[in-house]
């Protein structure tokens, strides 16, 4: 018996297509849900009591296969009976109702709890903070970053001058110091004020905010096949990291980190290789900044090894990897004990994160080390890509510059424009099939870790059918 | 029988102090955790399981009156029975396995708990967006105001140019404008970085941290006891607005919103008049900026209104009122349907909240207007601030500038300074009391709404005990 067949034994076979999407129902609990809430951005309205495994169910009466799963963020499939057990836990439920502050009232439970999620950090780190989601995530490793810069100059033990002291209650150097984080062109990396300032996905995300002058770096734009474009690739990979140390060196001021995702997901699914990676340790060394890895949308298994970056063998690892989504709590991982502000309280607030959503974390890393679900997915990637690549061979109008290879599941590909993009998604729900796309032109999978051999045959098929018929 | 009673007929009678505090398995097991997490901050490790009504206990057996409840997070008590038969629901199972994409996505059940969220919503407002904590919720807060801002400067349904759209991904104006978001000395609204540069409280909670450039008007400063000091007072409510009025008028950038809390709470238990907060109101509509009211520690009836800026009669109602902690969830309410942004996912993020915070929240605001807590704390802060007048009057060198008459449990006092308030905060967790304290020399009152008479009394007494001692 498979894993989702051990999880999911009443899980649908197919999807069930009973309206168009969104149907009656759909539509009206929209619209009604519109007067207290924003909803236009609906696709459907789910009913979650009923979705299981890797299948969604909306109010219609209509059964998704699920290859979005919540934008990433579902990884043992809907009503996984071992998550139920945990959320019925009375562990759970003093977290739900006590729910502390965690940096001043923590609970005897608290160091089994933070424990749980470090058992799946990235390796060569040990040390975790917690926060609430993938944009808190970053600014709170960001203030780290932040926090490392200014001690290294200063002395970690040194203490604030007077007039830092002073200066910083009027958001004024040198007490609030002009100090920046290099992103990339592309990059997602969420939507407060600072994520939102290091984003650089499309204007809607950004149009209207304020935002602090920091820096953006070119990501590698591959020719695909890789492995017929290596040689342009590898300059490619040299032009950006040319780009990198030039603003590492000439920035107006200092860059306290450097901050990159695996593969920029939101943006494209856009990939570098590990030489680029590697190239970017040993700038963020060589000029003194941090590095930190958002792995929000790539972490869990999805991309076949635990943390995406862990394909590219960056020593020393790197400084801070940051996550959320999947792993249903969020934080930052890292290992240098000076990244550890001086004091305390200074990397604080009330709740310091969400030990419910903490321990949902510990629950869902421990069962997809315990059922290999992250080497499930390599094999059941690299069976889907296969198929893909015959597809992709066969309907190249349609699916250009397949992406993903020993990636997983993780795995896009580009239309011609945005219109016909748009057209195989809504296509695609129409045959039962939920799927996500990327940047303007690109589709990209993000199925569950539950996803398995017959889902992909499911996934194919109906894909085959659309641009068959196109 | 009382509300306390009936929620918790086994609560302790009494504190009950076995060690010092911390004891000898609080400072093991700090020390421990300390391997994993930042256990610097904690005061003590609490065993939330046994825990109960007012009493918080540790894992050396001391069982304390608390009177700072997760820094005035905790609403209806430890352990409270409604709250575990709402945890242990099958909508709330749900809602921690099945997350959703809550704007792609929402669930069937979506409209209703947001609807009951609603339930509590400020007088004059009927919309939600939701948040993860107080400094997200200011955050999005403000991301509304400066969407609403642009949109009325451009036109609500007027296209994005493409020099916005062009600058936009560079981070420059005119896309990404620059927008103040006027605050007050004094005041703390999160740690985030936009909601930092708001924040005016300690220099430890921004030192290091980049900021945005934006202004801070001066919050009243009133001469205590407040009868005896009527036209001083005045005085500087009138100083104080004259300040706001010339920085609406003169800041380098406009003033998208004005951000206060009705009580500054974090920066001391400051406390402004009606006059003042109408006076604000004022300001706001005639140079053309949102008011946003910060409630997050002020909310949920800790005040004796349910949100304490209802004490103000502001008309019209503030634009938008922030909150969290006691709600346990995070989010803004708000009226005017053009803080709605004029497309969708502008206000987005991949989660929008957290359902099964929210269905908490939902079943705390139905407990506190069912038991009708908002009316019954207000009557046991009367009862207890009486008796603290009674003690201010005895120690006067010890309890000054007593604050809060009329605010429920929502009470403060300051010493002399930082050593002698510190000094008094260890004697009480000596005595079995967990209170906290704010700005640097004073103490505030932050008890669940279970807080009854009989806890007054415990408090006063050990108050007492103290106070006489020195």
């Amino acid at each position: 018996m498979s894993v989702c067949e051990s999880y999911f034994p009443s899980e649908p076979t197919a999807p069930v297509v009973v309206t168009q999407s969104q149907g009656p129902n759909s539509k009206k609990a929209a619209e009604s849900l519109g007067k207290v809430f924003d909803s236009r951005a609906a696709y459907f309205v789910a009913d979650y009591a009923k979705s299981i495994g890797n299948y969604i169910v909306d109010v219609d009466g209509n059964t998704y296969l699920d290859v979005y799963a919540q934008i990433a963020s579902i990884p043992l499939g809907y009503n996984n009976p071992k998550l139920i057990e945990v959320a019925k836990s009375d562990k759970m439920t003093s977290a739900i109702i006590n729910r502390p502050a965690l940096g001043m009232f923590p609970g005897a439970d608290t160091e089994e709890i933070i424990a749980d999620l470090l058992k799946v950090a990235p390796k060569g780190q040990d040390k975790v903070w917690s926060g609430l989601s993938g944009a808190d995530a970053n600014e709170l490793a960001f203030k780290a970053a932040f926090m490392w810069y200014q001690a290294k100059k200063r002395g970690y033990a040194s203490p604030f001058s007077a007039e830092e002291s002073e200066s910083v209650m009027k958001n004024q150097s040198p007490g609030s110091p002009e100090l920046a984080i290099l992103s990339f062109e592309r990059s997602f990396h969420g939507r407060l004020f600072a994520s939102l300032s290091t984003t650089c996905s499309k204007p809607i995300h950004k149009l209207d905010f304020p935002s602090f002058n920091w820096p953006k770096a070119q990501f590698p734009a591959y020719k695909y096949p890789l492995d017929a474009n290596e040689a342009a690739n590898k300059e490619e990979d040299a032009r950006c990291l040319v780009i990198v140390e030039n603003l590492l060196k000439g920035w107006h001021c200092p860059i306290a980190a450097v901050l990159i995702e695996p593969i920029q997901s939101e943006g494209g699914d856009n990939h570098a290789s590990a030489a680029f990676f590697q190239g970017l340790r040993y700038l963020t060394l060589k000029y003194g900044s941090l590095l930190i890895i958002d792995e929000v949308q790539t972490g869990v298994g999805a991309t076949g090894t635990f943390w995406a970056h862990e394909h590219f063998n960056m020593s020393p690892p790197p400084d801070m990897v940051t996550f959320s989504k999947k792993l249903q709590s969020a934080g930052y991982y890292f290992h240098d004990p000076e990244i550890i502000p001086n004091q305390p309280i200074r990397q604080f607030s009330t709740w310091c994160g969400d030990p419910a959503r903490m321990i949902l974390a510990g629950a869902i890393g421990k069962e997809v080390v315990e059922k290999d679900l992250t080497k499930q997915a390599a094999r059941v990637g690299d069976y889907l890509y296969a198929k893909l690549e015959s597809l992709a061979a066969k309907y190249p109008d349609y699916m250009a510059d397949l992406r993903g290879k020993n990636r997983a599941t993780y795995i896009a590909w580009s239309f011609k424009d945005a219109s016909f993009r748009n057209k195989f998604l809504a296509d695609m729900k129409a045959v039962g099939i939920n799927v996500g796309g990327c940047a303007e032109d690109s589709v990209r999978l993000r199925p569950t870790l539950v996803f398995e051999w017959k889902h992909a045959n499911i996934l194919v098929t109906a894909m085959e059918k659309i641009l068959s018929s196109y």
